[in-house]
């Protein structure tokens, strides 16, 4: 998460006060955490003008793969296992519905499919480290002891950098999905990740009941709760129900209307599908508090 | 950090309203993140009454060294290295300076000194990882590497759970040690991590000058930018005066009055050595928009 990389900041308020908080140590409880303030409010509460943030240093290997899973549940139970057997090494863990991974590797013919089996969920991992006498070997071999006891069904370990950026354009291939799919609902949400399983199959039914002939790609970042949902139906009119039934089904599972993009014009209709009628009150009493006159980016939010 | 592992929190304001904001996502972007403002300001913005924290798996093997460094900027640039040697499996990196360090081995004599020389910086130093096969062979080679280049001066591995022990039991003796000195000076401060040992060698300088019976004691967690003083002389007196000190060399040096512990009441008169008046006139804002009354803890922090 971006903010947890930001450890100071300074903003402009609506009355032109500059607040300056280039704080560069990791820990500081001197008083109010103010930068909290400005990230992620999408300057409604003052303009960000300058950050600090801590870098972290490079890493020299990378281990990438795909791996392909039958169910939902057992790519949470992989979750849990290669963050224990990885730790912090794990730094992607992409799922891609079988829909949206086909399609890709249908609409961008110089890709291949790496692993000879068709399964229902494909997930690209990375595993960085900077040991890279043992950073291959602990990959793999924690790969196969998990083909072995079943719970991943095939995989493609890349083996040099070509295979990984092979891998990881079909994952990114989603941007020629969405110039193929210029109507259509494109939404980034998330919920509690043992969640989202669920939650796709039954959007997915619910989506095909109402219009027969959508077309619905899924991917997420899982590890961070995260799925994104393109759905593409003939018109305009029909992508705005389409978003307000994909909008009500996160509101039954709990989860957040914006993952990573916020809110803006798009998704205000929709904040108190997310949030409580106290918690967009309290926003309102900050936003009051500190843009009395409403300049700061008014209309956004709420 | 503990303000990166709460996801969601319940708090009650002033006026009664209850904030439930139980996020169990690790990305939501819905609207603003109201768990901010209640983590680190004291319980004068609302009470917290509930939590959602992330937790994350227990890794399987721990490794644990003491290793003796000639000067702070070796220090530095250990933990540079070692953040990239180890990534994110460096989970301690706790400095003592020589003063500390030998103080707490006379106080505590069924501790001994595992490296068999006298240094003016000891680290301790631990590693985690699930890997038990190669664990230890990593952080071994690891820090052989940094002697053979004469980063490290001497550096001991603990061979089991009771030399870890053994060793961690140095670095908290601070307990001790505190009972010994009860008229104390005992402050927790922060700044940019490469300033810290200018830093300390200064405050040691100046605090000897103006009080020359003066005992200090030097540690700290210095992978988060955090030095702990504890500094004692005869009277109250003296320490109020000490503190005093020592708040102005942190200004000097734009650290942080508070690390960890707040402000509460005790650095309350300190605070605008680390804040700008704009800062805290900006969380008097907040305050005001949040408990008008000034009933929440009123008469912490500003």
């Amino acid at each position: 998460m971006t903010r947890a990389m930001v450890l100071g900041l300074e903003a402009v308020l609506a009355d032109g006060t500059v607040i300056s908080s280039m704080n560069k140590m990791i820990k500081n409880n001197s008083g109010y955490d103010l930068k909290q303030l400005f990230i992620g409010t999408e300057g409604t509460l003052g303009i960000v003008c300058k950050c600090v943030l801590q870098l972290q240093p490079k890493l020299s290997d990378t281990q990438t793969a795909i791996v392909g899973l039958k169910s939902y549940d057992q790519v949470v139970e992989l979750l849990n296992l290669l963050k224990s057997d990885l730790a912090q090494g794990l730094t992607a863990f992409e799922l891609m519905w079988h829909d949206y991974y086909h399609k890709i590797l249908q609409l961008l013919p110089d890709l291949r499919n790496p692993i000879d089996t068709t399964e229902p969920f494909y997930l690209l991992l990375e595993y960085r480290s900077n040991d890279q006498t043992n950073g291959k070997e602990l990959f793999e071999s924690t790969l196969a002891r998990h083909m072995e006891t079943g719970l991943i069904e095939n995989a493609a370990i890349a083996q040099n950098g070509r295979d990984a950026e092979a891998f990881w354009n079909i994952r990114e291939g989603v941007s020629e999905l969405l110039q193929i799919y210029a109507i259509r609902s494109n939404q980034d949400v998330s919920m509690p990740i043992a969640s989202i399983g669920e939650f796709a199959s039954e959007l997915e039914n619910d989506l095909m009941l109402s219009f027969p002939n959508i077309e619905i790609f899924l991917f997420g970042h899982i590890g961070d709760s995260n799925i994104h949902i393109i759905a593409s139906n003939k018109s305009e009119d029909d992508c705005a129900k389409i978003t307000k039934l994909i909008m009500q089904k996160v509101q039954q599972y709990e989860g957040s209307i914006s993952a990573e993009h916020g809110i803006g014009i798009l998704k205000k209709a929709y904040l108190d599908y997310s949030r409580t009628e106290a918690e967009i009150q309290l926003m309102k009493t900050l936003k009051s508090a500190l843009d009395p006159k409403n300049i700061l980016n008014p209309g956004r939010v709420f």
